[in-house]
């Protein structure tokens, strides 16, 4: 991997840190969240909001992308940031965990929905239902055409609850296509994650872990959490896997979370995170706010002229009260997506902010407590 | 009327005229293309969007912001402009046009659908199918709710195509229907538009137009076209109608048009127009470009990676290819929406600030013999 990347810790308080990540499109201020741009866009938004917002960085789902527009069509544009017109950085997922998630709804038998192989995994698509193959070599090559700046490996998610004995087999599968992924790699530009695994079981979760940091990567992900299991459970399981990482490397904490899941998994030590929730939340009119959650299209605001948050800055709270955001919630408006999904998405970046300042400052612990009250 | 309205005619070309209109929200440059905001929000953009494009004035629809969010909250609110939150000029229509379309929708027999009686017009809406009467007299109420810079009184839209008897019963009523609304009228900071209908026949669309001069209003509209007809049969009623207009005061045809409609019926005089087709167009993928429409969902722009419109200058055009455009179409995702938007809603802009251009040039018949070849 080239010069281009690098990770410098500047402050921290207990686990919690606060870092630079260098990239080839940008640098990033940890710990961050990355909105997701499923298709190549987040949401109900367009780029120049998310700029304004402060977004710096988004994901993308590699599988979404192999499906619609397809592999080539990107290759053609020279690569996702020019397909898009994103030029921040962008990470990409290896496709595994949608593999899994949206192939197996389509049928009751996991294992008609998606056969996993040594080789690869086989599965039917959520759109045409069509039959494709993903090998950790095929994931490699869709991404370094795609050129995200943060790769990751095909990794198999395990459904919660699983047995031990399928989800260590899992473990093992998932290092060894670990191994074919660093050894297919060829672009120098793109940092590739590891992916630590286990399903909810603390040993495999630590030999995941010491195995994956074996084979010295750029960064480490989590993966397989989120998935259904109790909150505790997954604190639980971060913090297991946090104390087997170098602490001088980036940690992503995939799929998570809510607001006070960032706070909680920032304090085990956690640099990134994705989530669907503060876009995906505000397309139903469920906005964060410093008071907690409202549904926007509650009855009581029809005549509150106030704005959502007193104490957001966003270009919604600025502008709009929650009246007119409730109407247009009622009509239908796709105005209404985009408002929330700016006030969500403005709120998630004052938080990773805050968050930020008070790593730097000392006072992470106290910010902690007012969330866990 | 206060003072704070004003029309002045700053050059011509035939029949055609430039235009500043003053009103207590700000100026408006003429001829002016106005998009619709049909319940206080322009459909797929937000206000700032609009804001940049260089729109100068949006149109809301009575009918629908009586409906919802129904009047009390917009009063409550302290008025439209208010409630929506945009501080240029609003015009708002009298609901008739909604009140006949909408409603005659629902019943294959006409007269089941809506009422029209001396008092008003009784009709059940589009939403929930209640029962509602609108009077000249309650329509002017409600817009004096509003606050809306531009407000127009209750008329009656006659379909395409329509007996004389019929059209000369209601082009009476709408005269009398005119004055009880001019005697209503209280607010000073409002101007009031008198509308000029009378089907397709021309010495009807002669004697509504000379009738409502004679009230003597701040500007004047012609209602009733645009409903099927052949354009060549709207051109003429609008050339006879202008014929009848004063020179000096402002002239709005309303729900119209195409871009080459307003090239023709600026060449005619008209200063104002409105019209959901650049926006509900860019929602099915149906872009203007200055070599003509084209949908952009179509195969052909697959791996397209040109912009829509090389001579466009909005933030579309200027950062995205056609065939990001058409993934995002697609995918079915609302940055599709927006980015169409913004696209259509800026080629119209540019279309009449070329056109304003053209006629203090004196080049306007030249630019008009070039969407006519």
């Amino acid at each position: 991997m080239s010069k281009a990347f690098s990770f410098e810790i500047l402050a921290s308080e207990g686990n919690a840190r606060v870092g630079r990540l260098i990239t080839p499109h940008g640098v990033i201020e940890t710990p961050v969240f990355m909105p997701v741009g499923t298709q190549g866009t987040v949401k109900a938004m367009i780029h120049r909001l998310l700029e304004e917002i402060g977004v710096q960085v988004i994901l993308s789902n590699t599988y979404h992308l192999y499906l619609r527009p397809g592999v080539e069509v990107i290759e053609l544009a020279g690569g996702l940031h020019s397909f898009i017109g994103w030029q921040k950085p962008i990470l990409t997922d290896s496709g595994g965990f949608q593999v899994f998630s949206l192939s197996r709804r389509r049928t009751k038998d996991n294992r008609s929905g998606v056969r996993v192989l040594e080789e690869g995994v086989e599965f039917r698509d959520h759109l045409s239902g069509s039959l494709h193959f993903f090998t950790p070599e095929k994931v490699i090559d869709m991404q370094e055409v795609f050129g995200s700046d943060f790769i990751m490996p095909l990794d198999e998610c395990v459904e919660y609850p699983t047995t031990y004995t399928y989800a260590q087999a899992s473990v093992e599968r998932t290092l060894r296509w670990l191994d074919r992924s660093i050894k297919h790699k060829k672009r120098e530009d793109q940092a590739l994650f590891g992916i630590v695994q286990g399903a909810f079981f603390e040993d495999l979760r630590r030999y995941s872990a010491m195995a994956t940091v074996e084979r010295d990567l750029f960064g480490y992900a989590i993966g397989g959490l989120s998935v259904g299991e109790p909150k505790e459970i997954m604190y639980a399981m971060v913090e297991v896997v946090c104390e087997y990482l170098p602490w001088q490397k980036p940690r992503y904490l995939m799929g998570v979370g809510m607001p006070e899941d960032l706070v909680e998994c920032v304090a085990r030590g956690i640099d990134m995170f994705d989530c669907v929730a503060p876009t995906r939340m505000a397309r139903t009119g469920t906005l964060f706010t410093s008071q907690g959650k409202i549904n926007i299209t509650n009855e009581i605001y029809k005549k509150d002229f106030s704005p959502v948050d007193e104490e957001c800055n966003c270009y919604t709270c600025r502008n709009f009260t929650k009246a007119y955001l409730r109407h247009l919630y009622k009509a239908d408006e796709i105005s209404a997506y985009i408002l929330g999904t700016v006030h969500n998405l403005s709120f998630y970046h004052k938080l990773m902010k805050d968050i930020r300042t008070a790593i730097k400052e000392g006072r992470f612990e106290s910010l902690r407590r007012s969330w866990t009250v």
